[in-house]
This record gives C-alpha cells, sequence and structure tokens, in this order.
C-alpha cells in the first residue's frame, strides 16, 4: 500500500442519498472525527469506542487493520503497534447517517483491547442499589499486565 | 421517580480511581456529552450510537430505558417515546477512562432501534472492490415504515 492510496469519500448532497444509497459519504465532527464502536467478531463484546479522522478510515479500509486517531497524542494510531494486540478487520459498519462506525474484527496475540490490561474497555458496569450507585467489575482479571506491555509509555487516560 | 432524584457523580481525583475503583466519575465532553453504544441483549448486534449528558445518563440510570441527548433537536430523547421502541435497559457498563457508556438493551415494540425503518442503525456495511470502495445493505428490509410512524416529524438526519 503506498502513502498515494486514499479513500475518496462522496460529497453529502441529500438525506435520501446519504440514508439510503451506496456511496460512503461520512461526516466527521467539527473535529474532523467519526466516533467508532470496536467489537469482538467472535463473541460480540464492545472492546472499545475510538475514534476515526478521514486519513485513520482509509487506512483502516485499505490495509484491513483498525486505525484510530489517538485524541491524547494527536496523531493516527495504529492499534496494537506498540502491544502487538493489532485488530484485524472483518467488517466495518456505518450507521444511518454515516456519523459513526462499527467495526467488528478479530484481535491478535492476547486478545485484550484496553490500556489497563482487560480483554474489553468496559470491564465495570454501572450498579444500583438503594438509590446509590458505584461501579462493579464484569472482568475478574487482566489479560496482560500493561506495567510490562507499555513501559515507560504515558498512561493516555486524561483526568 | 420524582424529578428531585438524581444521581451524584464522583470528582475526578486520580487514574487509579478512575480506572481500577468503583466510583462513578464520567468524564463528560466539552459539549458535557459522552458517546453511548447501544446492543441489543439478545442477538448482541449494536443498534445505534447516541449521547448523554448528566441528566440523560441519571435518567437513564433511575428509570431503566434509554434516554439520550438529541444533538439535533438539543432537548432530552426519551428514545422510543413517539414510536414505542422504549429499550428497557438490561446493563450500563463504562469504560476504563469513563468516557463512553455501552448499553446492552431490549427494545420494546417491533424490536427497531433506527429512525429509517431498519432494527439497527448500522444496516450498511463499508465494502472495498478494486480500490473503489461503497457501501452493501446488510439488512434487506425495514421493520417499520418511517412515514406512519414519524408522520410530520422532521428527519434528524442533517447533512
Amino acid at each position: 500500500m503506498s502513502s498515494k492510496d486514499t479513500i475518496k469519500y462522496a460529497e453529502r448532497k441529500s438525506i435520501f442519498q446519504v440514508e439510503e444509497q451506496l456511496e460512503l459519504a461520512p461526516k466527521f465532527n467539527e473535529d474532523g472525527l467519526l466516533p467508532v464502536v470496536t467489537t469482538c467478531s467472535k463473541t460480540s463484546e464492545v472492546l472499545m469506542v475510538g475514534y476515526m479522522n478521514e486519513e485513520a478510515l482509509s487506512l483502516s479500509i485499505l490495509s484491513g487493520e483498525a486505525h484510530y486517531w489517538s485524541r491524547s497524542r494527536r496523531s493516527i494510531w495504529h492499534k496494537g503497534a506498540t502491544s502487538g494486540l493489532t485488530q484485524r478487520i472483518i467488517q466495518i459498519r456505518i450507521d444511518d447517517d454515516q456519523d459513526s462506525l462499527w467495526l467488528s474484527v478479530d484481535v491478535q496475540g492476547s486478545g485484550a483491547s484496553c490500556h489497563v490490561g482487560y480483554r474489553s474497555c468496559f470491564y465495570r458496569s454501572i450498579d444500583l442499589k438503594n438509590g446509590e450507585v458505584s461501579l462493579k467489575f464484569e472482568e475478574k482479571e487482566k489479560v496482560f499486565d500493561p506495567e510490562i506491555v507499555y513501559k515507560g509509555k504515558e498512561n493516555p487516560t486524561k483526568l
């Protein structure tokens, strides 16, 4: 794949075109991004929510591996480049108004997608008891140790 | 449920607290919103991506029915209030840095979640053939006729 290979997106002309026809005419937001839901093709669990800009979507379509836009690092993020946990894309879907994406992927290596070490970034649920809300762990054990895999790298979580 | 019932969110104090502990401390974005992935609890398919503000999340947790923030109408959106296709919440999960949500729901009525009439908003996939990209319908038939269900209402899709 040469760096000249990029996907051309269609101009958004009508609601009928965007919702009912076959042109890829994504609506990137004011920051130039689309939210992306990534699920595991085998278990269907939601692994993560990320963002793509025009280039990340083009790279993902052409390479077959998930590329996102890292909002914390402000750069293209080839998911798994550091950890080896790349995401092979099985299918990309787009929603009615073409402003969000759904990726179904096979994760390579240990199968984890979360920088904290869990399979899914959504490892906790919201629990309501007697009017009080708290979180509950739905994954009991980490798949990998982020201290080893990401040694010396900054944690992307921002307060 | 009285209008005084609201969920109290914790202050975000440390990465350890946000990622590894049990306090609900969501990070709403600069518009006061969190992206929300909604999946069908029975089939696991992704039905839609929406947004919640503090109030929509609180209403969703307390009522057990999905409430979103409608960016086009700029108001709280009790999903299904017009169409009868309400979403009964089975589980809410939150991600590592607490800036996105995953709702697993049972959709009432015909089971559809898309204003165009399909079950899922993600009724088309992205298809790459000979370097050309186009969309392909993954759902073949609409579940309901939006012309009837939403008669006289403005289409929320924006160009």
